[in-house]
């Protein structure tokens, strides 16, 4: 139900727009944002202009940066001859917090998915192809969901690099730690079994 | 953990300042807002300055309206003298939504609370009582929240304008419907015997 206020309504539909956020999330941040100093809604606004006029893909790795190239790939002390392969920028910031990760990244912006008419050619493919020939990169870890996208990328980039001679690796699957087996589904359970190592 | 880009760092901030967002969903919103195309976050932005510019309390009920008064008090159909007391805008869209009330609101903005400096001053008590005397309101439904501060500003108002005449009514406490007894807390169950209805 609207409130028959177009300001208040366009706001709760344009919050709405935003993933996650149901119906009454939307008016609740608006009636916030109502209740509060004019300031705050005047800092999310100039925020949100900001952010995409001032940020822009990595032309390298195609993560984000607001510079000529990211942080990442202007680092001289990260391998240029290992590649960790993401879908998302978001993806590298959960790699980096594990403090496991000494190379450079790579950001495909998207997975294979033939329904939603996601082919090769609109992923950066290409462009990892070209890193892999320019710098001689020795490993790709591929760091993709654990999906049928994911896997289906992850096969096609293994096929595309393998001939070149490049490593080819992926994240292990398994229980995760602290993970209680009560709640781990059989499928995880299953590859946990398989790839299980010597103590 | 920050993404060490001035724009996006700041617009997670932002984010994370809104009620109910924690950083992940902070996160996982500038991302989408990132990817998303120009027109989003534009008309975004716009959204929340336009609802700042023209959204403003109803000089009546200190409802939200962006006209000189509210629609509920410029509806002549709508009873003068049936009165229902909100704590907020957001809590007449629930009653409305119930389509079970014909009177008119009046919105606290506020409820009684001592221990964070809200005395009887700081809410529009001063104006019901006002518009009770002018309109001659034969009834005031009470539609607070079922907390201690809601209890408490409920007698306040009960004690106000009980000697004026005035029938002070708030809304039936029990099981909701549709609810299952097990998942009911023994206060409401308790609320629920003692205020029992003859079949």
């Amino acid at each position: 139900m609207a409130f028959k206020i177009a300001a208040l309504d366009k706001l709760i539909e344009e919050l709405g727009h935003l993933p996650g956020l149901g119906e009454k999330t939307a008016q609740r941040l608006a009636f916030h944002i109502l209740k509060s100093h004019m300031d705050l809604a005047g800092r999310l606004s100039q925020s949100l202009l900001d952010v995409k006029m001032q940020v822009h893909a990595c032309p390298e790795c195609f993560s984000y940066t607001d510079k000529d190239i990211c942080s990442q790939c202007a680092d001289p002390m990260r391998e240029k001859k290992l590649l960790c392969v993401v879908e998302d920028p978001a993806d590298i910031l959960r790699i980096e917090e594990s403090v496991s990760f000494t190379g450079r990244y790579h950001v495909l912006q998207g997975v294979l998915s033939p329904l939603d008419g996601i082919g090769p050619d609109q992923i950066r493919l290409k462009e990892l192809e070209n890193r892999v020939d320019q710098y001689g990169v020795k490993e790709v870890i591929l760091a993709l969901d654990a999906d049928l996208e994911g896997d289906a990328t992850s096969l096609y980039i293994n096929k595309l690099l393998k001939p070149k001679g490049v490593r080819v690796t992926r994240l292990a699957q398994g229980v995760p730690i602290g993970g209680n087996l009560d709640y781990v589904d059989h499928r995880t359970l299953g590859r946990a079994l398989e790839n299980r190592v010597e103590l």
